[in-house]
């Protein structure tokens, strides 16, 4: 309905204000952390932005796949780009994990082997759902979905038990921001395959488009523009102990 | 009426013209706060660029609703967005209490625990406002407003006493500010919910249109501008005092 | 006629080139004084910077409002937003105002009352002017002439007071200059009143419009860049003394 | 003809891409003289960038006045805005003065006077064109070449005796240059009021607008880029001479 | 079918993500190698700005090449510029040459010699591929390809033999990645005659197109993106060792 | 033919790309060469800023000259500014003389006397150049080739001789690089006068134009893009032996 049309446009405007502003606020911020670690908020600045340019082309490939007018919605026979999310997560999901594993601060050779590893594993996460999504039949998005979640778990598992190993080498002050960025990042990465189901579960036309729409939003929104904060604020926090660290 | 169409885009063009000077302001002012006030102007200058965005989709919104030629007024079928300032609000509002939290320099876990307390409440406050203003009917309307009402209660009661009780805290050249910036709050935030009400006490047509979106329009400037105005002088009044201590 | 139709296009082309100019004169001058005065002359390049963008949004609504082809003028149906330089007088007129106040160096706290004393007399000498200039009849157009001349001498009086009174404070390399940006807001501002009331006096027609136009023009180019200029020799000329006494 | 219309729009191009290059130029150079001449090149790019605005201006309206299809030239009915010059000299011409009395780096108070005598004149010597170009007839064009020549023939009599007079007190390395400048302002404006001669002394048809508007374009041309070449120059031996007499 | 020409839609979207924020991100790391490598990051940026504004291009040509509409694809009439890759590479390639000679910081003159000489040789290869690329025959496009390979077996021939030899002089900590890049160049640049070849081994009609605009796409992300981070990743290590060398 | 058309349409995007490549990568070098030489690679990057402006022009002239469809070429009507290369050329190619001069290091006196000798020659080669560009017989064009070649010749002799004269007085790594730019200025320019003249030696039809057009744009980014690299490579080895020498 146009209720449900206007909601989702409103989603996608707000996806892009706050991946647009979260950009800003991430280079602005870059000169407040130590050298050591720019290179992790340039990169999150970086996934803010692709994803703020991404999220303008979803709105305008949205209203320009509807045709709204004294009250009723139509479809204007210009398909709306369902898919073009992964086009967005298959660039900034590796570029998300870099940024985790640079904050981390490990040996030169561990961060760009785990990075390798996990960038590698998300990308064919990303590449392994794509027939799914594009699908018409059920069936065929449950086979994707499986196959998805194995590179999926292997992420998660790597994730969990790499943190836990490093927390006990990390400052005191950042330990509960890295608990707590593990705990972010499984929380709102669960939504994806779980929204990816909805469809499969009986969620129907408007409503699944809903559900969908602005489910992939909202954990976008906190998979990148939260999670940088976090990213942030444990880069900072680090700074700080090495300075004191130094002097 | 054309007038009051042509007084709504004027109030519309103001109000980008007033967020995206503030945003300027505060961004080239930036230099003359001490760093550890930095952040609180860089999110005081995300605030007004976010609304001068918002702005603009709101007034091309309603420039794209209404035909007016020759002097009579008509609408062409496209929908103005109404609810477009809750997309706003959504993101500025808990913004708004990071800003004046961040220049209150808190302890680093108080300022976490209350900017995620308070941010979450007036995410919550705005979601509440949402069902109310797209719907039809007043029993809706008046529903939502009651259950937004309840998170709003309790910030501005947060805010209060919290700002209160840290007053004395606070160096003595900016005590009068905090108490400004207090009722500057509590007055400018009760404008919302009263102009929320309007069509429910017998304002209609395009006199309630009018009150409804110049009333929010002023409410936004005095709580975004006005408001970051107060902020940047109460950090840059602190700078001072520190400096001052320091030496 | 077309003369006139292009006369004042080219007015409002002539202002833009003005205020968009002066503005980025103002902010490349800003490092040519001392940082005591810093924020009055960023605040008058964010006057200008106003003025600019408004006088784009007069002038494209201007080139809408006619259509002019072989010699002959006439109206697109497009009604020519005759009121929109209200909304720009409502922001920077309170600008223009807290640049003289800050540009003397008061104390702080007469600083503030000051500017929140005229600053608001300003916005309501404007807004009480803003029913006068789209109503149809003279008798509302004289009322609300009278109603906003009251903070209008308020305004007038007290500069001219306050600024008398300071004069001796000032360094004296400054007087005269001071003296002078009295006399240009007098000057300068006494056209507003008078060119309201152009259309009571018997100009009626292309004539009372391209003079109401091109008065208004030349009266904000006067009043913004022009006093901003006078404004930006005040504060580098106290740079040096302060600059001299310091050594 | 077509031949006459490319080549007109060709110079329109051109001195564009020589305006918005000088502006650049001069802005990049800023930092290659000394603090005291900085505002004279500021002066310097402003008058370029301002003449950028108004060539891409004049270009576009060039462009719309004429349709040019299969070899043959036709009028749209879009009258070519033919006075749009004098929007863009009386802005720059005045600039162009004070760029060259700010060079001079005479005193305070002379510098004041002087720019504001020499720039009222100047503005008062393009009002006094404008009514003139604007006109259909010959004897009203001449009348108001002959008022214009007046504060014209001032103006260069003023500035020869002043530059010639000033030339003593000026280091050794500039005389030249600015005796140069001298030259260049009186050779490059005489241009102006010889091509406004043009339509009475025969010149008529294409051959007459092509004459005119390139005719203005290379004056323009000389009088700003080149010009403000030889200001910069100035500026800069100044700034070594003056490098040297402090060492 | 649809679905390929969305598939292709995306990867060139993605495909512009990827350059866009890989230019920002070398320019951003720039200052974090040492100023004898700057050079090369400023070329590494330059390579993915090119081909950034390439992609774009391209994505342009293919949406205007096809209209899709209701579920069903048709040929609009305007053809897909097919070639216009090569415009890229003729000059991405060449710089690609000249960007890993410059990390390797051999002597001035090496330098030079070698850029002359791979540079000339990767623009011979890739103007020796264009007429395979535009013809319509296999025999034609087979001929062009033994051609280009030619200088393609010198280019990588060199490399290798080159980067090898040259590797025992340069640091312990670089010497992984100069392997590790010199294979990156040979795997991703033997995609590209690899792809070329596809519709000369019985790839036809829509899963020709997509295998070859995606191939491309894949290898000149690799070839650029993934291939500037190893050159980024190089010069910071050098810079590192380096820097404690002289220390 | 299409063939031609696309060829030469992906000429001139080439150009443009490369033009504006070039000057992004001259003007981020500047700070690599000392502050003698910084007005040299100013004007370098203002050069290909200039003909990066002209290149989008050219290109987006040529594609509204021709209709492409469905594999047929017609004319639209519009023609293909062709004469509009020389408006490039009358600014950059004295330009690029000065640039060359600069890096020289003459006299301040001499550097002016041979800017201004030069560019006026430069620019009168261009202007007698144009009538025979824009004529439709081959007499005239011959006619003003010849007169052309009297200042092409008298510059390349003058650069020559006194190249030669002077590299003697240049350091030592630095002539072989100030010999290959002679060289370069001699092979570049000579390809304008033969180009030139193709249509008057039996090319016609698409053929010419494609020769005319590729001709010319290979020739101008030899002259510039190329000329410039090895210009900023004189200035930057001065810029090291004047170092060396200082110490
Ligand atoms: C497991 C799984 C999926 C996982 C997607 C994930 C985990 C996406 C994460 C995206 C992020 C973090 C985006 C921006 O920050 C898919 C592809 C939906 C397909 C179905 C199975
Ligand atoms: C209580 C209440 C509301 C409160 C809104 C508020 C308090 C908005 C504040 C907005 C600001 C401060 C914006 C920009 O700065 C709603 C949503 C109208 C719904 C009805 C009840
Ligand atoms: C008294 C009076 C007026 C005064 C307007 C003034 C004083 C405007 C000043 C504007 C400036 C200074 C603009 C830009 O700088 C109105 C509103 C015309 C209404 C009639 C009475
Ligand atoms: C005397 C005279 C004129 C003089 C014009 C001049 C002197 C213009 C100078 C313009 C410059 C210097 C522009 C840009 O730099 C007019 C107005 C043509 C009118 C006829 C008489
Ligand atoms: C050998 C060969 C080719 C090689 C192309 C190559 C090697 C392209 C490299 C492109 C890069 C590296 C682009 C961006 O980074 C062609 C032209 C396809 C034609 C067929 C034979
Ligand atoms: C002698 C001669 C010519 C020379 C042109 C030249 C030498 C152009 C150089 C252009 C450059 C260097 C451009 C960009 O860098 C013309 C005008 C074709 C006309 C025929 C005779």
């Amino acid at each position: 309905s146009v209720g449900q049309y206007d909601f989702i446009a409103n989603s996608f405007s707000f996806g892009f204000a706050v991946m647009a502003a979260a950009t800003l606020f991430f280079w602005l911020s870059r000169s407040q952390v130590a050298p050591a670690y720019r290179l992790a908020i340039t990169i999150t600045g970086l996934v803010t932005a692709i994803a703020a340019y991404h999220y303008f082309q979803i709105m305008t490939s949205w209203e320009a796949a509807f045709s709204v007018t004294n009250g009723t919605i139509e479809t204007t026979g210009y398909g709306y780009n369902q898919a073009y999310r992964y086009v967005d997560w298959l660039l900034t999901v590796p570029l998300l994990l870099v940024e985790l594993i640079l904050v981390m601060r490990l040996s030169r050779s561990e961060t760009i082997s785990q990075s390798v590893k996990l960038g590698g594993a998300a990308a064919l996460m990303i590449i392994l759902g794509y027939p799914g999504e594009v699908s018409e039949g059920g069936a065929v998005r449950f086979l994707f979905w499986v196959l998805s979640m194995i590179p999926f778990v292997y992420i998660v598992y790597t994730l969990v038990t790499g943190l836990k190993a490093s927390i006990a080498k990390q400052p005191e002050n950042v330990r509960g921001l890295i608990n707590g960025a593990s705990t972010l990042v499984i929380v709102s990465w669960l939504f994806y395959p779980i929204v990816f189901l909805f469809p499969l579960i009986g969620l129907t036309g408007g409503a699944a488009v809903t559900a969908v729409e602005v489910g992939y939003t909202i954990a976008d929104i906190t998979a990148k523009a939260v999670f940088g904060v976090v990213i942030l604020t444990i880069a900072m926090r680090k700074s700080e102990a090495e300075a004191a660290g130094e002097t």
